[in-house]
């Protein structure tokens, strides 16, 4: 299988990030990691009412923007926070992000 | 002439400042603004190489989005940083984007 586009930790972007987490499905996504760790994308995908086209267009910008490690076992796939990665490159950003996004 | 669309603190909306801030001219539009506190649109678009069509969105998208105050002085507009708004709304956000930014 091809392998999935995850930039390393300098190649990191800001712009890109911002953009990945300017959407309210994506900062839902990115709630849910930040409780949880790691979760396959279907278990996400399945408390989420959007269609599984547009759920695989948001995995993608996620994790090309470096915001998510995706990792693929069997038929499965599996998202995690790069929360050290991303707290090295933009001190504050993503706290800034998920604090006001929990306060609903 | 018509109003100005500029939300009151309390309607400023996270996923409409992520918006806002994903953009390479916005991101040095704010980062002007955090120096220099409050320029006029034509003084900032001099130093910035994109149409001016482009540039009056650009200021419309930070403006709407809760981003700047724009305030209109016979026929000129000036824009300033809604710093302590934004703090409020969403703490560290603002500093969190503008101080890698500094960086380069």
């Amino acid at each position: 299988m091809r392998e999935l586009m995850q930039p390393s930790k300098d190649e990191i972007k800001l712009v890109e990030v911002l953009h990945a987490l300017a959407d309210p499905v994506r900062l839902t996504i990115l709630g849910r990691l930040a409780d949880s760790g790691r979760e396959s994308c279907s278990g996400i995908s399945e408390t989420i009412d959007v269609h599984q086209t547009t759920m695989s267009h948001h995995y993608r910008v996620l994790r090309e923007a470096g915001l998510t490690w995706t990792t693929v076992e069997g038929r499965s796939r599996y998202v995690s926070l790069r929360r050290e990665d991303l707290n090295e490159r933009f001190p504050g950003l993503l706290d800034a992000v998920l604090t006001p996004l929990r306060a609903g």
